[in-house]
């Protein structure tokens, strides 16, 4: 087994990393608070295994209750439980290609086997997505999709998960970047389940954290699953100040938009193909500029973004929407590795 | 499938606890500095997936080599990783009784059997827990072992590594309390593995971190079944600064054992059996007083000790050594509650 290889982690500084969609900007100030706090309370005793708080604060941003909410040490943590809840060795889950790596990963490390249904050219998905297999256990869609950034319908999910003879995960790790979202079908179909982080539109992939919205029931079985104290004090403390500051996400996340639409139109003005995207990332291939040569010359200049190569679909680009001034650099940057001027 | 059930965890503070072998003093100030910095660093990037300034600094107090350590989210998600990685659906996990309930959760989580070997009356184990089994994958042995505060001697480990036909994992949460411990010993036998936490000798129950420590060719393959960003960027800064202060960890355990010391005697005193006790907490049985009514009218003074019943062996208190004053505020209640008298 091969294992999933994360982006690269340079720990330091010393590059403008665009190649795991963080966030470039810092989190909500309410965050440090309630974490220094939290701090001065002590760390000797254990957590609250379930996170009470950060389920109320949660409950009340989406408009559903508490106990529709999984709380996880990031949402890879929430994958992994419902992987090893559902997936039995020898049965299979269901994945879009291209997409998140990590699916398959998980499944072969259930020792289940995986399927992948390749995306429609216009980035929905055929009718095979929902197609009854022996053993089928599981699907996972992520929404906005990675490395694409393009989205499923919400009336494509529903019928999705109308079809399909198992549970369905929604993955909307960047949806807050999204134009809409699918919350709010987990209750029209209780197959239908949402996994957030924090990590990307929350500027706090250092803390880890992620939830699980599902209805009542399935969450009750999963928490047999999970690990019993599987959020520190810290981190609860944190996300919960995070998720109760929603004028600071608004914020951010109008900002990031703003960004990637000029870096959207400046990739193409340089001649990229570039997805039109409703993630903090934008997909961009070149005509005539293989990637992977672009990916390493960029390296080279201390700019990181995240190089992909899909068997029987194809490579390009990755790259995170960073800050305004990492953004400039990215273009002047790739405008002087390609030879061409920017406006 | 039932799941395990932690200890209560009431959030407030309205308790004494001491159900669940929380240390009673606060950790280090290093760790809350350590923490701080990294909370001023900001938290919008992933941290290190390997955690490496942790395992440098660990494998300095170990004198091995960084590449010996996993660090994880917890040890329970260390526990976790081992089981994924070694038990499959319809293997065999094999540990003693009476132990970490824990341990048989995980492999029904897996699809897997467990099989339970009793310790000996002298709480040595006995030849069967060596035995080759069809699919016997990993054997968990708890050293010292939980609810019972008893150890298995080194040579006894070696022999029992010796003969197994499967990884043995020493789980040394406690060891920091003991006489000894086996971390030396994973270099005689690439079987032997041992696991560490931070929550108990380090008082950092909150703060989720614990270690694995064994030979790199099986770390190597473990990093796979690992989720990615296990540990948080908080969390590895506090256990760093934590695990740089042995300073302080030899006072706070030179405290802990001077208080088991006087609560063993004085629970002794109140006509309680107590098995001499290796760990931060110490298990008692009253020849005449039934256990769980004493745990309920402790309660009932807002005092949490844990009730433990293990069928085939019987039930009895397992108390946690914690301050001299909540210490004394158990005892005097015990006495109180029996009707005798404390000299």
């Amino acid at each position: 087994m091969q294992g999933y290889t994360p982006g690269e982690q340079p720990q330091g500084g010393a590059f403008i990393k665009l190649n795991t969609n963080e966030n470039p900007y810092p989190c909500s100030i309410d965050v440090l608070e309630a974490v220094y706090l939290a701090l001065a309370r002590g760390l000797q005793k254990y957590p609250d295994p379930m996170a009470t708080t950060f389920r109320k604060a949660a409950a009340r941003v989406h408009n559903i209750d508490p106990d529709w909410i999984l709380c996880g040490n990031g949402s890879d943590d929430i994958l992994t439980i419902l992987t090893r809840a559902f997936v039995g060795s020898g049965d299979l889950l269901r994945l879009p290609t291209p997409s998140y790596v990590l699916y398959k990963t998980l499944a072969q490390i259930q020792g289940a086997q995986s399927e992948e249904i390749r995306f429609n050219d216009d980035w929905t998905l055929p009718p095979e997505f929902a197609a009854s297999r022996p053993q089928l256990k599981l699907a996972f869609l992520p929404n906005p999709n990675s490395p694409s950034g393009t989205m499923v319908a919400r009336e494509a999910i529903l019928d999705l998960a109308d079809k399909l003879p198992c549970p369905l995960l929604i993955d909307e790790a960047y949806a807050d970047f999204a134009s809409f979202n699918c919350v709010d079908l987990v209750a029209q179909n209780e197959k239908i389940m949402v996994s957030r982080t924090l990590s990307k539109s929350y500027a706090l992939a250092g803390l880890r954290f992620g939830y699980l919205i599902a209805q009542p029931q399935i969450i009750h079985d999963l928490v047999k699953v999970k690990d019993s104290y599987n959020c520190d004090s810290l981190s609860i403390a944190g996300a919960t100040a995070a998720i109760n500051d929603q004028q600071w996400l608004a914020e951010n996340v109008a900002q990031i938009k703003a960004t990637r639409q000029r870096l959207t139109a400046a990739l193409a003005e340089l001649g990229f193909s570039v997805l039109p995207s409703e993630a903090n990332f934008v997909w961009c291939t070149h005509p005539s500029q293989p990637a992977q040569p672009l990916y390493a010359a960029l390296k080279n200049e201390r700019i990181l973004v995240r190089y992909m190569n899909y068997p029987q679909w194809g490579d390009g680009l990755r790259i995170s929407v960073g800050s305004e001034s990492e953004n400039m650099r990215l273009l002047q940057t790739l405008a002087r590795i390609l030879g061409v001027k920017l406006r």
